[in-house]
């Protein structure tokens, strides 16, 4: 790609270009943030490590959404984040306001764009600009399930000690509470971990991922995660630029896929140069269409508050 | 190398500790911070991008400092952060007491490891570090000019549109507003830089890269930078670590070199793996003399401060 | 890892060479052949590469075995190539005796070294390998399930349209027209193949699999395969140096896994700093398990050819 | 880039087939080479590391000049290698027929594509194509000083035990004997290599540099240099693929730079995504453009051969 824009500067944002740059995914980097300064200062920031890891990606930094003009791409990362004791349904009003104004800007300078939601509530957040937007589902998704998918990684790679490269997991459903962890597709080297480990141990990972947003938080106090979000994002990034067609769970518009359709939420996608290029529809178990179905409720709920 | 620890979990501290990661520099990562939480919910957000950006560095976080325990290499980044309006020098002597603190503990558990010292000011820590712990000057060292001269390449591959791959620049001296950019030194795939730009450009360039620290600072306002101090440590510790015998600018205690004895300052170094393993004497004009002697009255007066 | 030995520079053995110096996972590389100043002309065209990949490997050949010394890996590809028309087989006697004279050597000169078996029939060598040296399985494996797994991730990679990012292959048993890949281990970013196509596709990838040797000898004519083979070396390299323990199929000394031992064949192991650090015993369904058996049969029958 | 197509799958075209794909610099390679099967084979043997190394480039063999159609680039690796007691200009007349077989099935199917040559005599045969297919210089040019260099700086680096990282070489002229290694403008992290190396040593050096291909044909016997060949055409591709506006020796159509027009020969160039962007004209000492000055001659005695 040539050109991609991060709206949000924080953390998530600065770590996100940084990750873009190092890869060389794209050749420029526009950083866009409301406070003065900051994306400024950020860009340069990252630009002046590019002699150490020797890309040549440019990046610079804007207070003004115009500045995305030409982006082949928009991250939203933008928005109030999440504080110790709020949930993530706490934070759609103020953010909602700022990804409209996102949208707008888009529908002006850059169109063709595609846009990836960061933001949460995530689900809700990639439903409205869906909506405002207008744009078909390739080019309108949010992160989730790749960072859930990680953290579960993670948390098998330190429980068993096999090497991360050899375990795949895959975490589906509405980013939060009520994700959908698929255990029966979560495998080390393609054995899957029921092999290697008891329900009870496996049951108490599938709750740490369940909970591993705030895990992070509880420890930094007064922060959210960012490392591990930004290289989800990364990774998603990757896929579209060098046009992979890889398999990543990602929230996605379903149209009549597991049975749902005009809702956001979080299913396995096929990431190409078109972007989300289709729904990979996987045969559920009662027990994981239960939890789907429960899932998809959560979400439905907090888009009635989006359309209250 | 085994284990690197990192003391200080802020900004620069968490930045190195995902460079380090990802090149798997080393088997595990240390993080240590006073604030409680924090080293721990850091490292976790890294380790849980572990499966995504496929390394297999251990990371972990603790409030004391006890856990540098047989530590091949410990990273000071701890300390007071530079605020707008002061000076490298005025955060001494809160960060004296710190790095003090931080010896007496390597005495104890990791007497044998590496200190590479990235707080400022730098040039008086490392003195401070030498002189405390009586280890040869192989062991302690500190970063400056190659985050120097990695900002001194930037803004010349922008003024030039050069790769940042084609450029090689030297900074040495003092660390700060005396630093010496080696102009003759620096060179576009071995030429020098005079051969591209006009002597007026290359002095802005300078100029800018004198005050290059205070630049990010300026735009950031709430903090200082830390994206390129981080690469900047990272590239040190590869080259130990491979045993690269690469030449960098580090802050070294001199043994007579350039005429000067009992100082710590920016010197090209050879880097291996028993460190810092030879400090190189470049030839110097009467005005890059000159230079260099100023600087070096800058940090002896700075060293007078720590002895009074 | 300070040292590997790589003996028999043929195609193999290069571009192994020029796999673990490009990802620099040793820092010194000794390739050793028969062919005078052959193993020394290899090693200098992959040094001047040097610069350009920017490794600090460092390469030297020689022709005599004694060159070994000090190793902790020595990598085995040297003996007659397989030919059109020959089986696997047939090249056993010739490379028996070359084989015997480099574990002759080893003991002499690098007695706690790691072997990893390449030269085929590797099976068959392998065991003969560690009877004759009588050294732990640990340091005594072969290469043949990462490569024959590789094949089947890559026809099914060229068959779905998916990354070969997603795809995780398992092949066990003999190497060899009794190869058993493992198809309900096979998956998609963890989703079982049989998801994705049909029984009949499945079964011709697996018969691809199985022929995928002397696919490219028939299109080559004059020579076998190297760039998949060297590149499964590598990867099994990697995840020793690095200490991944990661699940890897590869050829080792059974003792009572799976019903069986003393013999040598293909199976999921863990690898680590210590070499095979354990063998993986997967449940088998009964047609699995009869393919196994008949492997098994298949190599013992090889093994008898050995003794006799 | 889309595709790049190699013709020759020699060792040189496939090494470079390898380079390219591990890289990901474009999304397609297709290998072309008069023996049936060969570049189909090599092209499959690649594919089949795609899992291990995790690329998703797309490779594929053809014995068709035709199947050249679309691509972005064409590099020219096809004739008759260099034997032993051969020099390069007597492999002239034979890949000349080849070369310009090529030329015409290009202004066929990939009218707009590059040319990069490798076949030797690069200077002469880059001329030739120019002449023959009346493309501008920015298209048509010829890998011959980025291995020069590399070699340069391989033979620095073991000299002196630094880093090849630290270590930049320049070599100029035409490709061969009369190469013209510019060792004014060869560094050690940016200081000129006369700091670190007697006179004696640098002639050395600059002797082993224009002897370097016959270094390698007489130690390997039977086949000429590929590895650090196939690296050096693999870092063009690179510059230009991800447009660094990087700096790099080339064979070029001088049109008046250095006192030079209707010729091809080495000079430092600037790549970019529109090809060879431009050339730089470097200050010459008396000493070095009379080095200069009998290269050219000698570049126009064989292109004198050429048009006789």
């Amino acid at each position: 790609m040539k050109k991609i824009t991060i709206v949000g500067s924080g953390r998530v944002g600065e770590s996100t270009a940084h990750n873009l740059a190092k890869a060389e995914l794209c050749r420029e980097i526009m950083l866009i943030d409301i406070k003065e300064g900051m994306p400024q200062g950020t860009a340069l920031d990252i630009q002046e490590s590019a002699p150490i890891f020797e890309f040549d990606t440019k990046l610079s930094g804007s207070n003004d959404l115009a500045a995305m003009a030409d982006s082949q791409m928009v991250i939203v990362t933008a928005g109030v984040p999440r504080k110790p004791g709020m949930s993530r349904s706490d934070v759609l009003d103020t953010n909602l306001a700022v990804i409209d104004g996102i949208v707008d800007a888009m529908l002006k300078v850059a169109p063709q764009a595609m846009l990836l939601m960061v933001t949460n509530p995530v689900d809700v957040l990639t439903y409205a600009v869906a909506k405002r937007s207008r744009w078909p589902r390739n080019r309108v998704f949010g992160m989730a399930g790749v960072l859930d998918s990680a953290r579960m990684a993670s948390f098998i790679a330190m429980e068993t000690g096999f090497s991360v490269k050899d375990i795949s997991a895959m975490v589906l459903g509405g980013h939060g509470d009520t994700m959908v962890p698929m255990t029966r597709y979560t495998t080390i080297n393609g054995i899957p971990i029921a092999h290697f480990m008891s329900d009870d141990r496996i049951e108490r990972i599938v709750k740490r991922t369940r909970e591993g947003g705030a895990e992070i938080l509880s420890l930094r106090k007064t922060g959210s995660a960012y490392d591990a979000p930004a290289a989800a994002v990364a990774s998603m990034v990757d896929a579209i630029s060098r046009n992979r067609r890889q398999i990543l769970p990602a929230v996605a518009m379903l149209e009549g896929e597991y049975g749902l359709e005009d809702i956001c939420m979080g299913v396995p996608v096929v990431f190409g140069e078109r972007g989300l290029e289709r729904v990979i529809e996987l045969p559920l178990s009662d027990a994981e269409a239960e939890e789907f179905r429960r899932s998809a409720e959560h979400v439905r709920a907090d888009l009635a508050r989006l359309r209250g």
